[in-house]
């Protein structure tokens, strides 16, 4: 199984992945992201949705209009794992190409 | 612009739109869908949204796994219109194709 990252561990990762934070009240991370319009936002909920199938690691999230609001944690491990840091990795670079804010 | 349904036109609607009910704190409606798997809960989301985006109607919407949590009101009649019924309409049968509780 993945191992649940320290705090320092955590925190290193947050350092690099822009835009994301620690989410209030649980061990997870978190990230809003602001598309153009429903095409694009829900454009990348599809490409995103390839990835967290084949890597079987799944985002929680709310999409209204052009916001996508996301939410990532490893519930096996109870926290926040390299899988997560992973996946919003990939999220990032899709809402990049995408000129999301 | 469509307009907002009366309470009793509200409430006709809801008799009959199995799974739906009045969304707590404000004039929507809500249906929680639960699929088998991701791949089918997305796949729902997929099918929905080439409805919403061709009827400019879109529906506020969470997805956890296997559940989707959806939220329909119609924001410049600020209330729920026929538009919003029509969508729980098309929602309804697609999850129904899919066999959803």
């Amino acid at each position: 199984m993945t191992e649940r990252l320290t705090t320092a561990e955590r925190q290193a990762a947050l350092q690099t992945l822009g835009g994301w934070r620690e989410t209030e009240g649980r061990e997870a991370i978190s990230r809003t992201f602001t598309f153009r319009d429903f095409n694009e936002a829900f454009g990348f909920m599809t490409r995103v949705a390839l990835i967290a199938e084949k890597s079987d690691h799944h985002p929680e999230w709310r999409n209204v209009y052009k916001t996508v609001e996301v939410v990532l944690a490893t519930h096996d491990a109870g926290g926040i794992t390299r899988r997560d840091i992973a996946l919003a990795e990939a999220m990032n670079a899709i809402a990049a190409q995408l000129g999301a804010a």
